[in-house]
């Protein structure tokens, strides 16, 4: 149980302003006003407000700001072309979230107008790590006015005024309210892997749109890998030509996604991962390879062989040059040089690098990566940026502006911070592996790891990364796997760390989701064309209900598994265009379903809960019904077969369940354990897909006979 | 009754190769092949191939063409940079289309490879009206081959390419097939709208993509009218100054969309309306307006009374200037001055241009704006151009090289032909009422006026253009008012005259609205965003079933009732965020439920059809009565009250209908006369869309007592 920040909760209650907007608060709150102010409360009484991530302080007031054809903005003090675009693009999608067509588009220097926008002075020219991202904003009946000390702190101040726009019995307006915040992370990232599989510049640029309106502030860019290099190089061009099947980023599209980001008050730290994941790179120049090539890209997932050399002084005059290339491209302060999973094969098989070890007393290949890492950091701080890599380079020798990113787990984060690095976790923050939201929700930047830290060493755990590992994503359905469930994220990385509730986080996650499609995000909308696809597309393929039925509730196999349960081997060759690949992360619906059986359990005689539950039961009966003579139509209907089957199998014991609830004699006790073993086999992964739902019909299966206790919540 | 042209239907019988494939030929079409193969067939039997627009001519082959990841394409014969473009485009679209994210992406110049492409000739360096566009392809289970004369001609065969592509049982494949094709008309256009509600660049490529899939080759872009004039003018920088509240294209943007445009096989026809239409063009230069300024950027929709002063010399030279500079930006031959509704009453009140008038023996307004005309077509064909122009230039001294654009209807068409002008058809083709598509698809750009022309006049009609007028379009709902009726109409502009097979159409058409979802459109995308915002964002905003419910089966008002019907005054500044402007043209939903009936009262012992109409009506009803108390909870729900009142009562009468069928009692005599009254009231149009299931409901209540004679079928 985690209960907010006693600070956070005087905010709500001992502002001067502060009248309850029944509107927005939940109706027991009214409850608690009555009591002294001052009791810690339950963070599910936080307003209502629609806002991911929640502001450090928010205190409502009375009435609405009313928005209207009326609506104008004005920017003061500082006159930054930064605020200025972010106000125009501000007005843009207020017009596009209202359909207010004639929404006066033009921005003026001087209030009157609805919303006035100060910043107080410009922001760096090169976006800093740590700058001021704080902002203040209140809104009354008469009008808004935002303050910030940056252009960065407005522009997450222009993003949390969108969020907070509905509409109204009256209109559409915001609640009055008055928001003090600031991030609790400097460092909010998201990684995208664009090697494994390419990604485009418009996924980059919506997945930027996706970033600002959550407040992320990173986009960490892993551009090169076994499988591509994907950046332009005008000095060795083999890197693009020979090592990307002509799929990477121009210079030109380079510079226009960092000044999109730039717009966005995002930076962009690049990613060339060296030694290891270099296969690309060295089937382009297999002349600094710790092996003879010929290479050819890899089309496999995993760890591979070929290796940088780092014995030779070529290798360091070529990262030399290359280096200083893309430092020049890419303008932000820090570079990351990967340096993770170095199978050190290449090196073991090499004479002249064993020769090497032993004249260098370089005992084992850690120590040789060490000492590649330490020129290489060389090379990085020449041209005036600072390393970041993997928790792999973490080792006694390393210069202390090397930043370490952890993915392994937080210890190495919170070793890092003791051993005077800064930091920043991933651990817990991976994409590809298809948790829940909540899972994610429930990891800290600052990792229990950290406690016995100093204050000092805390303060070098600068943030945090989400990952997205593009082995099992493509351009299609990238987005599906990193939102909604990035919002949630990005809440932890923002929000003060008492925000703990996690049905709050869910029903705002729905909410931004569809703010999320606003900004042309994919997730939604990839999904029925990928399900149409799937059933094959002809007369008639609008109804792809029954497909649709059961991808609702089915949910991608979890963590490492998808290469593990694979029947056809998965590579880079083979398409992301099954079940598995449309299915989403996390099923709404089954989760809407484990609510509904939790509330007919707290109360069976809920004929309107029963009657709900026995409506979805029958949907998935009918759909798994519906099914089988749809897979001879299409190729990738086949494997469906056993999915449609465990979802009749276990619908069918749902409503057996249902019907015989409460009958507690032999027979019942019999068809209870029967059901339970059906619900063994269908809770198995078929096609790579889970049935999410068998956990909520499990417990109504359960609680139907026998000793029919009261049964905890779902989650 | 209409029959296809007898030498397409020998094409289709009578190629060596054919053998019938069954999987794409409707069963009872085997019927036909025991009989003589010169009977003309209805066209219905044309081979269940998803193409819009159907080629001139097909022919089957024996078996399929896997395309799996080692297709390749080749082009090879002239090597036009255009087509290596499109060539790329293709293999990207067949990427997103089969999922297959391995497809190698390089258009090589030499075969072998799965398709082969060929084209003989360059095209002309601005593409002309009159190029070859014809284009041959063959597929049979070794390969594919596409020969045109010219890269447009390749272009519309890979567009056909890709409507074949779908999923088999054994993966993704193209029947074997041979198609010979080529387009009836030269001029198949769509008209945007950008001046009544801006339209932004996006907007207009992704409606480029749409026109390209359909085999459309003409972007009539208007530009200017009363309510905006956008583009950048660098001599006259006033007009986008003070005339476009800040919306206009830019020079870049304008070369940008042409060039895009120009990849795509699509010419841009620039239109800038003069004399009329003008009110924001003289707000930036009042100067050359008929009666005293100023002006302001006119926020109503009508006919205005600004119009440029055709008597003086100065009109003229600014005109000539301004066209000048068009005329450069905009590289087609064509180039559209507008020339409708001027309304006359500036020029009356003017003692000047009464005087002119008098002095140059122009008796009538007509005759004064013919001589405006002959003066301006001789500064556009100083700049190289031809003049086009709407029918009201059509006046006996108009230079034979103008080109006449018909709307008020077919007959000035006809006229236009017959006295040396060509001309383009738009009178039955306006998106902007609403129409269902067949009703658009029924009309012929060779009209029944055109019947006694000579072939020579005949040949003088180019084609056709469909127009997107803006009054009711936004950039979020311009999509579904175009798309995809507009597929309908390119099949129209571009197919042989026989190709009349409603049914087929429609079933046609709805796969093709789902491919033009993979192209980006927002016709279906942007339809649940507009229901969630009208139903108030928030927590459980997912659950927009009852209202999707509600709006799947109503359609906005007709023609021009918008504006007739209206509680508040649409106006440039009225919002376009009601139901009526989610609300599609034509109900999908409806067309399926009036099969439905159409089948049960045919065979009223048929109890499949009956429950099918009976899951619908109750749907509809149990939607009806969830949504009242959703009402209240956004301002843009409060004026569905009466919609969803008349969606319970229509579909209650069905039910009773449903119920009672057959009973021919006085009482149920009485019912039915009862339940008649009922869809009246609930056939009102009302929050200005109407019920479309109303009509269909009918002929159930209408069947269902009495003398319940066989109906015939809806459509």
């Amino acid at each position: 149980m985690h209960y907010p920040d006693p600070a956070i909760i005087l905010s709500y209650f001992s502002g001067q302003k502060m009248r309850i907007v029944f509107r927005f608060v939940l109706p027991f709150l009214f409850i608690f006003v009555m009591q002294p102010f001052i009791m810690p409360l339950p963070a599910q009484t936080l307003p209502q407000l629609n806002l991911m991530p929640l502001p450090a302080k928010v205190e409502l007031g009375d009435g609405e700001l009313q928005i209207n054809q009326a609506f104008s903005v004005s920017v003061t003090g500082h006159d930054d072309p930064l605020l200025r675009r972010a106000a125009e693009r501000f007005l843009s999608h207020l017009r596009e979230k209202t359909g207010m067509t004639a929404l006066d588009m033009s921005v003026t220097r001087l209030p009157p107008a609805t919303l006035v926008v100060e910043v107080e002075q410009p922001t760096e020219s090169v976006q800093r790590a740590e700058e001021d991202e704080s902002y203040s904003l209140t809104a009354t009946s008469a009008g808004a006015r935002l303050h910030a000390r940056t252009a960065l702190g407005a522009m997450h101040g222009l993003q949390t005024f969108l969020q907070l726009v509905e509409a109204t019995p009256t209109g559409f307006g915001i609640p009055a309210v008055s928001i003090q915040d600031a991030p609790r992370f400097p460092w909010r990232g998201l990684m995208i892997d664009a090697s494994r599989h390419f990604m485009p510049v418009d996924v980059i640029e919506r997945n930027l749109d996706g970033m600002e309106a959550v407040k992320l502030n990173v986009l960490h860019w892993h551009l090169s890998d076994d499988q591509g290099f994907r950046v332009e190089s005008k000095k060795f061009p083999k890197l693009q030509e020979l090592g990307s099947d002509g799929l990477y980023y121009t210079q030109k599209d380079i510079r226009e996604v960092i000044a999109y980001a730039r717009d966005r008050g995002i930076r962009i730290v690049p990613e060339f991962d060296i030694p290891g994941h270099t296969t690309a790179l060295l089937t382009a120049y297999p002349e600094f390879a710790s092996a003879p090539g010929p290479f050819k890209i890899e089309r496999n997932w995993g760890v591979f062989n070929p290796t940088l050399d780092p014995t030779r002084d070529a290798t360091y005059k070529f990262l030399d040059a290359l280096i200083g290339e893309m430092a020049g491209l890419f303008p932000d302060h820090y570079f990351h040089i990967g340096g993770d999973e170095v199978n050190g094969k290449e090196w073991n098989g090499n004479a002249n690098i064993r020769e090497f070890k032993r004249v260098h007393h370089l005992a084992t290949n850690d120590d040789l990566q060490a000492y590649f890492n330490e020129r290489v950091e060389r090379i990085v701080r020449k041209y005036g940026k600072t390393m970041i890599g993997w928790d792999e380079i973490l080792r006694p020798n390393l210069p202390k502006a090397a930043v370490i990113q952890s993915w392994r787990g937080a210890q190495s984060l919170a070793d890092a911070a003791k051993q005077g690095h800064r930091g920043i976790l991933s651990a817990g923050f991976y994409l590809d592996l298809v948790w829940p939201a909540s899972q994610h929700y429930a990891v800290d930047p600052m990792p229990p790891a950290a406690a016995g830290l100093t204050d000092e060493e805390q303060k070098r755990i600068l943030g945090a990364e989400a990952c997205m590992w593009a082995e099992y994503v493509s351009a299609e359905n990238v987005d599906s796997r990193i939102w909604p469930r990035t919002a949630a994220i990005a809440e932890r990385f923002w929000s003060p760390q008492s925000v703990q509730d996690i049905p709050s986080m869910y029903r705002r996650l729905e909410v931004v989701s569809r703010q999320l499609d606003g900004l042309g995000l994919t997730h939604n909308t990839s999904y029925p064309i990928m399900l149409r696809r799937i059933a094959g597309e002809g007369p008639g393929s609008d109804d792809i209900s029954n497909l649709r039925t059961l991808a609702d509730v089915v949910e991608p196999t979890k963590g490492y598994t998808r290469m593990k349960t694979a029947v056809v081997k998965p590579t880079a060759l083979v398409p992301l265009n099954r079940l598995v690949d449309a299915a989403r992360p996390e099923s709404v619906t089954t989760r809407h379903f484990a609510e509904m059986v939790d509330a007919f359990l707290a109360n069976p005689a809920d004929a309107n809960a029963k009657s709900n539950i026995e409506a979805m039961l029958n949907k998935w009966h009918a759909a798994a019904l519906a099914l089988p003579p749809l897979e001879e139509k299409s190729f990738l209907m086949e494997e469906l077969g056993p999915v449609s089957q465990s979802l009749g199998a276990a619908s069918d014991a749902g409503l057996q369940a249902l019907l015989h609830f409460g009958e507690n004699t032999p027979a019942a006790q019999e068809r209870r354990a029967q059901q339970l073993a059906v619900l063994d086999a269908a809770s198995q992964t078929r096609a790579q897909v889970t049935l999410a739902i068998v956990p909520a019909i499990r417990k109504l299966v359960e609680a139907s006979a026998g000793e029919a206790a009261t049964v905890p919540p779902s989650k």
